[in-house]
């Protein structure tokens, strides 16, 4: 058995797992290990597999194997510890994604197979992208679908709750400033259903669920902790991650997010098999169509929707669907904190609270009281709006932070740019695409702060130089860089001249 | 602008550009870099991208920016250096591959701009592999195949010679073993025609032309040189990446590789791109065809061989097709420099050399002399043969050798391991992908004395056992590594039982 001593060499790779040997290693030497091979490391009871990135000089020394935090973490290593390392066994499930690739589909076995060896860590950045592509653009028909959705669902926990219904919601994103899950739950919750809400981060958007209730609590939440924060509150907002509800949707998303590559198939999947996990029985999904929304006609977001529920029935899930207005974004902020401050005001029934943002909540929390039985039909939403308006739902909303570890308020970003109308007349289109890359560039989803803040709506009559919407940054480069593309394209506010 | 100085940490990444910088480096603050953010870096007049990894302790000083041995020899720096540190330009071309993912064709000036932003190192790994997945299996037609082979040549250099025609010849791969073109080019150089053979190293194979000849004679040779081997001999075999003919290929083929994905339009763009680059008019494809070869069927060989001649057609190259018997390994070694042994055999007229890659060397030779017009129709072959058994071939693979840098013998591997038959009878067929791959995990081609010797033919009676096959390599633990994965398939060669 060849051990080396574990160095934590203190350099963040992110979420990729990176062993360094010395090149005149003995061990480099007797399995002929070269930069970039993958590496099976050992330690007490933990298995991962890395990548060997190699080291000419005194970094290490030749019996040392260095660490990055992320390699350091997943393999709970101690300083000196020893580790072994080996080949990591062949690949043997890649050969589905290649007969994907090559046309063929993905039977369930060989779905669970490639799936399990994603959540083992298995796979290098590469094989993650090769798998993401072979299935992303609609290639995955209803069956690869349930599969995938099963498979996700079969690697990870799952959790399992006292009663029913146990409600859940989803909203199909690609709508910046969507924030509705953080006013439903509190409202669902605050009328005695149970609702254990888990989010994932942003894919390809300026922020997740998970990222916006990131900056008012806790979302990385223990297992025990989420089941504890339920229990008490009937609800919870938590990052789905953490918990280890399909695992491997985390993985997947990491690779999807600078592909910047969607799938319908990878998006069921992801988004029923964490409903699944999390022990769910009713799902509402919403689905905003617009222009410049993910999903941009009504006929598509019934296809979408219509898989939604065809899964569902397969896997043993009751999938409702709201399908919404998608043609601007929802309240004013687009960025973590600055949709956070947009919840916290329509919680807070702040006059200045943004109407849009609250109806909506209320409309679908409204869908769920009734779907669930909590309310009798054609009364949620009065139901809904009553527990806001009360300040029930911001009394749960606080209960459900302080579960969690505590509420707090976001902060501002530093750095500001505002742009003003380059022409007076009536707002008619907003492009969400390009609002929401420019929000990224800026900074969002990684820094909390950064995004957009938008100063008019669809139909609002605006004077040349009035201000439009404003850049966020926490740093000038990102401001710079947010600036730089803005200019590059058409304006993102589309301004009607009056005759 | 902000920079930083250079420090060369000597950490072998293999071909990732990796930057380094503390995370309380004014720059990443100022800039809001993370962890993996891509950076452009300029240095004097050199640009790269790299990837960030983001060191926590004292590794750097703050006012230093660590580099990769790929990012420092591609950014051509000095210690100490000033490096101007920036967010790279938007990768817009990744729109083109967004939308052939989603079922769209890529247009001639789409591919341009993809193939450019490879050539120029501007796509990560996770991007390569994106663009690698979303065309293969079939998935490019005729007009993208041209487009792709157009802008692989039009973003590297291009090669010109006098006179004309120019030969070439190229075999797609998946044979083990077949090195004809180390005998080919010196039979038909010897005949005085002009053949400046470019290969590439091995994709998913145990071993290129490439690796196998530079077993014997450097192949990375500067223009100037390549230049001056084929105008002193007439021909040359050499690593067409070392030349920045179609650059970009070869950093989609170091992808491809792990991938082990191959893509019939990729495939002739890779091809038809280099000889192109190279400077040929006619060029002869040989395409083997067997159950466990890459091509398995002669209808996918004339299907293949029709793309190459349509797309030839459309570049401006005379392309000729021979398809061969693909159903056992050519010679007896696989990898590459059991395969350069088998090679020097033939040429030297040993009395035990492989018969097999002498004849189909000499029937390809014959082609391309009959196609150039250096011997009548039905002659060709007759007169292969002649420059092969009168040793003009060897004494001109000699000229070629001294010419490229100097003639030197492979060894021989430190590991081996004889596998015998487990019984009787006549051997009646071979597994070509598990040979290849248990060649590959002994570790050929990185490990260039690595791979599989056969001892044995389809038609062979053999007693149970008797040698059938040995596996060689550097290191034990490779050795261990491709008999494990022997042990855990069916037998290699299939030995039928005399009744």
């Amino acid at each position: 058995m060849n051990t080396l001593s574990a160095r934590r060499l203190a350099i963040d790779t992110y979420q990729e797992h990176v062993a360094y040997m010395r090149h005149d290693c003995p061990v480099c030497a007797s399995e002929g290990f070269e930069a970039q091979s993958r590496l099976q490391l050992v330690a007490a009871d933990r298995t991962i597999i890395a990548t060997l990135n190699v080291v000419m000089d005194n970094l290490l020394r030749t019996d040392e194997i260095g660490l990055s935090e992320a390699a350091w973490r997943a393999l709970g290593a101690t300083e000196g510890q020893q580790v072994a390392v080996t080949h990591p066994p062949p690949l043997t499930s890649m050969r589905h994604v290649r007969a994907k690739v090559y046309g063929h589909a993905l039977a369930p076995a060989a779905m669970h197979e490639v799936i399990a060896d994603v959540a083992a860590g298995r796979y290098s950045d590469l094989h993650l992208a090769s798998f993401v592509t072979a299935c992303a653009g609609d290639r995955l028909d209803l069956e690869e679908t349930v599969a995938l959705t099963r498979a996700m669902v079969d690697v990870g926990e799952r959790l399992q709750w006292p009663g029913s219904p146990i409600v859940d919601k989803h909203c199909v994103g690609g709508l910046p400033g969507n924030r509705t899950t953080m006013i439903v739950v509190p409202i669902v919750a605050a009328c005695g259903l149970t609702m254990p809400k888990t989010s994932s981060r942003a894919i390809t958007s300026p922020a997740g669920t998970a990222d916006t209730m990131e900056t008012l609590a806790p979302v990385d939440l223990p297992l025990p902790l989420l089941r504890q924060v339920v229990e008490r509150t009937g609800g919870c907002i938590a990052w789905g991650g953490a918990v280890r509800l399909s695992p491997a949707d985390d993985i997947l998303i990491r690779v999807e997010r600078p592909l910047d590559l969607d799938s319908e198939g990878q998006l069921v999947a992801s988004v029923l098999s964490k409903k699944l996990a999390a022990g769910s029985s009713h799902v509402l999904i919403d689905i905003p169509v617009g222009a410049t929304a993910k999903v941009r006609t009504e006929a598509a977001a019934r296809k979408l929707g219509d898989r939604m529920v065809r899964v569902g029935e397969a896997v043993g899930l009751h999938v409702s669907l709201a399908i919404t207005d998608g043609s601007q974004p929802v309240g004013r902020g687009v960025g973590p904190a600055l949709e956070a401050h947009d919840v916290l005001a329509v919680l807070r029934r702040h006059p200045a609270a943004p109407e849009d943002l609250a109806s909506r909540s209320v409309r679908l929390a409204g869908e769920i009281l009734e779907l669930a039985g909590a309310a009798a039909a054609g009364t949620g939403q009065a139901r809904a709006r009553q527990v806001l308006e009360s300040g029930q739902a911001w009394t749960k909303f606080q209960q459900i932070c302080e579960a969690q570890g505590g509420l707090r308020e976001p902060g501002r970003a530093p750095h500001r740019h505002v742009l003003t109308a380059d022409g007076s007349g009536v707002v008619d289109a907003v492009d969400n695409r390009v609002l929401a890359r420019s929000a990224k560039l800026a900074g969002a989803p990684k820094d909390a702060l950064a995004g957009v803040e938008v100063h008019v709506r669809i139909g609002d009559l605006v004077e040349q130089g009035e201000p439009v919407f404003s850049l966020h940054a926490q740093s000038p480069g990102e401001l710079a860089y947010a600036l730089a593309y803005l200019e590059s394209v058409p304006p993102v506010f589309h301004i009607r001249e009056e005759e």
